[in-house]
């Protein structure tokens, strides 16, 4: 089951063209006056997790409302005009990077639906391993899906669930999905929270004003002054309830007993903010950390480290002060990209000009470097960095990776290019990789050093602390979709495009 | 059941507040290697049908593609750009006046739904008038609405049908629509139109280079220089289908049988173009037949006859030639108006000025003016233009109205306002209502005379051969939404609101 | 000295396509606490005049202040917005059709510039036949144009005059222009207005709430509810000051003296408004006795007497009652363009569609039809809409023409073809036109017989009471940039392209 | 003579509010078949000068051609129908934040003229000292300024000038002008490149494909892969020329001689970007030896320095190399603010909450904390800093700043507040100020601690090597509009006000 790979537009002229993307970023308020506003702003706080598109769904006692952009929260959600239009005091949002689904506005979530015991909206991040197979099921009992998002399927099995109370309904549906998730949903009157039984992806509660908050990291809550309460534990559901005195109640419940926490190393190693504390980590320090252990376990004669921006600044701090070489800013980051930028012509791509970053020449020249990045994935950015290096005059570049070689797709949220583009597939040994990207050293850090770095302990192979299948090969859960080949039938995904 | 009354925001400002409002045109066409093209300029034809949104969806033989768009067709639909994302050789489209639903882009027509067959896309002018009746059933079993359309309703009962083949499916569905309908639909091979049985919305057959076409008016075959071919007939489903080798089958279905047609009078007497056949009836004819019956049955002595632009002309005409009295161009339309003019300021709004109209002073003043209007709905506008022409300096103001009063609301796609805000239900008799309008004589045609100006006869009372309700009280189908009271639940519609 | 001929985009598409296009409408109000909304209001009135852009100062006894946009006047101002950075008592605006200078915002009116003795604002409708000769002298003696209009030759004049009051210096510099032109000019305490000393373009006075207004048609002040006052007399300046009491007072100078006025018959033709009054004659019954005259000069056996909509619509009515043939609408108008289809794609093109006409084939179909169109130009559209007549069944179709042929370019702000696209100037006779055109029969109406419809008189060769150059080569004013040839120096003109 | 301040919109909720502005950068480029897209990518490599619009005027044998737009580089110029608006060989751009002149398009540069000898587009960085009394001059002999911008100035003394050929008027137009600018110019064959007598803004010269290339600094010649040649000097005009055969001339003029070179300290301290070498001097290494000569002036113990991004970080990297204490990142910035979010709703504003910047709260949590900032102006900004390290728990909060207290306006083209709207001016000493600002210790580096950090010598009090007078009262020109009070008289400047 291999997803269409989203080669970045911005391959040829950024280094940060050979990334992973994340899909999405969950926020949910209940109870509180300015339920939207603060919905923007947590959106705001997650936006590292999802640029194309945004969307926030109110309930105002009466009505559900929604609003749904493509672009950036601080593109549409700050505008008085359009805050107007989601009154109420519960909401929640969503931002999103596209992975399954083409972009199209109607696959923005979250997602609504009418039931017979009222509406309720959904939004999540994370990625279902057999949602296609339980796609095809609906489908072949008389539904229709008006999206090609995962997230319809579990309005579906809301609505054909058996059950009576809509916590029921939910907890009934999500028991039937299997992969990676964190997910917030509001009816008339609950905020629900839900994380995967392995609690692959994050998501954590919080409170302001007395009110609950569950958003993806803990960012959002510093935002807007709101207190951290705990992470959602793996396998849980929250169920926050307005009653009719206005008091809120909290329900705990289990989808998965006994099974234990293993969050995605991934969170830590690029995607989360690293201000952001995630299941108790601080991710700053995991970075730092993990570009200590990478100077321990890789160390080199240099003259200068300098990171590659921004993924790799805490690693590169860290594997300063363990080696004792100045760390230096080597490349200067532009940050007034533009829109039309984003998409250059064919005439400025042909310039091979670098419209986000330059070489600090002062810095470079004559000097021995060492490039610290967080993750290298086909290495094609690599290639362009050493030579932005040598071209300002780098005696020699030597690149240190703060995290191991990437073998293996992704199939909870996580868009992965085809592993045979992985640059850790193409070549036989590190010493063919170091030569194809031209650099004159290259080193990854262990699994066991990152593992360290983020956890303060080895990697145990009977039971991983951690989700680390890209590195290792070993999934956390069962891929049903992949195993049965559902997605061999063309008829049944991507049959409508819609422009946004 | 009453549905909300859009207060026209032309009100106020311009002679074209006071009309109803159809809904909708639609379009399609088969095996056409311009499919998208000829639909976008079918609708620019039946653009006179809805100017709210329109929306195309094409099939190129692998995906169903999809643009919809607030605003004109012309807006948006010869932009090299939006076809280029319409490709195939099949493709319906839509454009519509909202009345039921808010105006989102999620209601905008054609819908669609993936179903285990395939897809399917559906479009249609008209009212289901036992849609939410339906809907609520269709809720009660599991399912989930995402917009607020009629279609929506017909979309889940094909996919819910018990019969294998998508024709039977469809047939299936419609059988279960009570109302008046006109509807296009598109799967991977077939090209569908329906309509209702008794006829009550147009909806004709045309072939352009031998590939069928289906549109709401003649018009829409006329500028692309398409040909005729016939009405699709009351009660009647037309499947056009591509066979392997790329020729195309049609097959005739009924769903009703032995039922005469009763076309609706308001296609004649208002919504159709003039230049439109319907049923076999030259609009214009009709519309100048009335204004000669008019002349008879209602003479008056003046110096001249005005017409209301543009609706009254042709009728003001057939006036003119009957009774002898000149015709002149009394009141002048601006045609630029623009799109924030559609909108006034209040400031604006305060000056009482005309931006559509003005009167031809040289021709008013001095005069004894007979105003010959289509219509009088509410009576409002009827109120500014005899100011318009008293101001101008007329000696007297005489009305006549090329159609009946209208007493009744319309539930088959018409936008009618609350029967108590008719003019004809304000006031006792026809004096009332002209000194209520300030004129020196009212006059509107009789029911005998209208029919007798489309049909050749008289009114009979036994099997009218038309729709006339919103004269007669007469409707020609069962009202179950309207006396099941199905709106009275007000958690069942309108749950979700999406700006545009 | 050739103008640039902006060969239409409509040309293909649109019977619209072959007509002259006048470059501007003007408006001025003082002392009024709505000035720029009044403003606003005029030149929506006036935008039969120019649609491609419009603009308006105002002064609020403090600051000047400009809003120019492309565009509809009911595209932009009326948004409370735009309106509301127009603050003042006084106000001027202009609407544009470029002729001269190509379309940028820089060159939309009003132009303003800052003197010693304060800023001046102004707009003017005509154009003046030495405007390269005196733009050329300014530049060599040290001044720089930053635009390509006309207007910033007026407003270097102004700056450059000896002499001291803004009133003298304002007179000073419209005494050097020569041409036909319409002017009003704003300063911080004046609005002032002018006409050309022949008197080729209209400008008349109006008043509301005691306030002075100027404008270049009648139906500019019907549209506030403005009472007319007189004309600005041809070769008059009238200079309305506000005095620091508040009122207002009145000077009334003279350019020029006993100079006949020739108003510009184009005006009645095709140009101004049907409800206007222009030099004391209704524009509605010049272009109707134009008709009546017509049908007595070519009087022509037929069925039905059709009008090319809408400029032909008057003279058609006057052909139908003078010749007994009935007047019916045989060609339909679709007023819902929108924006792209202004510019179809080459696709659309190819359909040979008619985007905004169409026959009304049930009054056409077995007709012998006249049809009635206000002046022939290049003759392109009258070929289309012939073939569109007999396309739709006319059995015999006759051409009869309310104006003269023409055969002379305009130099006095009337966009004309190149005298050799002109069809008089292309075929020997009438009959060869004719036959070009594909008519059955054509005629023109006589210089004489537009004479006597306009002004009641037939033409006086001593002394022309009518602008008519373009029919009979009588230029009424000295052409100095075409004998000169100024032009022939290409580094003076159009040397910065800007894109609006 | 002082400049009304543009209070930042920013000011309450960004780290980056109490900054100084620059208005402008520039690029030229002759002889080169990409042009305009050289000239587009060297603006977006000077976006950080100015991001309020930018212009482009180029030139292909034949027409002038320009293109303006509010916004970012990115937002507009690599979209290819704007370049393909902007054909030839030769073009010049600028990048502005306004200052003088309300921001709109009529002032954005670069500005055009028309000459007798031909067109002349001139852009331009800095400000004149003079330029409100040359304005008035000029107004008062009959010129007329369409726009509030200096460079508007320098056009009229160019057309004015008794010299006949372009380059003698250009250096007779700047020898009349005092202050301090860098200039681009292009005529019909010519680019020419002035920097004012004492070169206070930076111009550098470079050479691609042979081709000569003028800009702001080096970073734009590296974004395109250019090579640096040399500075424009102090006092220097360089005219490069095409030949009728293609080659290029280059001379070289003076219009000052004997004066020494005086760069401006702040491009050093803020302005310039980090990887630009601004009179041969690196921009980051200033930067870190400013923050090496503040660990030496101003030690403190503490346990982590953290930088105020992105500013203070080179100072940073200094301090914590020479002090010993680790360098960590201890705010976060968020990349992805949007469009709206820049103009905060009132609601967003209230809840204090820091879309651009939050504290990293593992690294400050029980931590003594040294922040280091670039500089400090209004001190509004460190408030809310100090506020953000104490409630993520900082034991104490030390501020290094990394330049002198300011206490002076500037008249070069850099945007100050009042002086008494300065930190160094509203309190008594230095204690007052820490005490308002709220820290536990504060301290600023030395005139000679920047000196030396910049140019490796302590300031010659009789012959600063830089311009400093914002730090010691010192300016290095005359400032004839201040002391002769020109813009005392309200009507010559701003009279007119346009909306962009």
């Amino acid at each position: 089951m291999e997803r269409p790979v989203t080669h970045s537009r911005e391959d040829d002229f950024s280094l940060d063209g050979d990334t992973l993307h994340e899909e999405c970023g969950v926020f949910g308020i209940l109870g509180h006056s300015d339920a939207s506003t603060l919905t923007a702003l947590g959106l705001h706080a997650l936006q590292h997790r999802g640029q194309e598109a945004a969307g926030i769904v109110s309930f105002d006692g009466r009505q559900f409302y929604t609003e749904k952009r493509m672009g950036l929260v601080g593109d549409h959600y700050t505008d008085p005009a359009v805050l107007a239009k989601l009154p109420g005091t519960m909401a929640i949002g969503h931002t999103r990077y596209s992975t399954t689904g083409e972009v199209a506005l109607r696959n923005v979530q979250p997602l609504f639906a009418e039931l017979e015991a009222g509406g309720i909206a959904v939004a999540h991040n994370g990625n279902f391993t057999n949602g296609l197979t339980l796609r095809r099921q609906i489908i072949a009992t008389g539904a229709i899906c008006q999206s090609t998002s995962d997230t319809e399927v579990v309005l579906h099995l809301i609505a054909r669930s058996r059950h009576s109370s809509t916590t029921d309904r939910f907890i009934d549906a999500i028991r039937q999905m299997e992969g990676g998730y964190a997910m917030v949903a509001l009816t008339r009157t609950k905020l629900i929270a839900a994380r995967d039984p392995v609690g692959i992806r994050p998501l954590v509660m919080g409170e302001l004003d007395g009110k609950p908050i569950f958003c993806s990291e803990t960012c959002a809550l510093d935002i807007i002054g709101a207190k951290y309460i705990r992470d959602v534990e793996n396998g849980e559901v929250i169920i926050c309830e307005v009653q009719p005195d206005g008091s809120i109640t909290i329900e705990e419940r289990k989808t998965a007993r006994n099974v234990p926490e293993r969050p995605c190393l991934f969170e830590y190693v690029y995607f989360a903010r690293p201000d952001s504390v995630v299941s108790g980590r601080s991710v700053y320090k995991a970075r730092k950390n993990a570009g200590i252990n990478l100077a321990k376990e890789a160390p080199v004669q240099a003259d200068v480290v300098v990171p590659v921006p921004d993924g790799g600044t805490p690693a590169a701090i860290g594997f300063a002060q363990q080696s004792g070489i100045p760390f230096e800013l080597g490349i200067i980051r532009n940050h007034y990209v533009g829109r039309t930028f984003i998409e250059p012509t064919q005439q400025i791509r042909a310039f091979g000009v670098r419209l986000k970053h330059s070489a600090n020449r002062a810095e470079i020249a004559g000097k021995r470097v060492v490039l610290i990045d967080d993750s290298i994935v086909r290495g094609t950015t690599s290639i362009k960095i050493i030579q932005m290096m040598r071209d300002a005059g780098a005696t020699e570049v030597h690149i240190r990776v703060a995290s191991p070689m990437i073998y293996f797709s992704d199939y909870y949220g996580i868009d992965t290019p085809d592993p045979d583009k992985l640059l850790a597939n193409q070549y036989a040994d590190i010493n063919a990789m170091c030569r194809y990207i031209g650099a004159d050293s290259l080193a990854f850090l262990s699994i066991d050093g990152l593992y360290e770095a983020v956890g303060g302990a080895k990697r145990n192979p009977q039971a991983p602390q951690f989700t680390d299948h890209y590195f290792t090969g070993e999934y956390p859960t069962h891929l049903t979709d992949l195993h049965g080949r559902t997605m061999s039938d063309p008829r049944q995904v991507s049959l409508l495009k819609e422009a946004g």
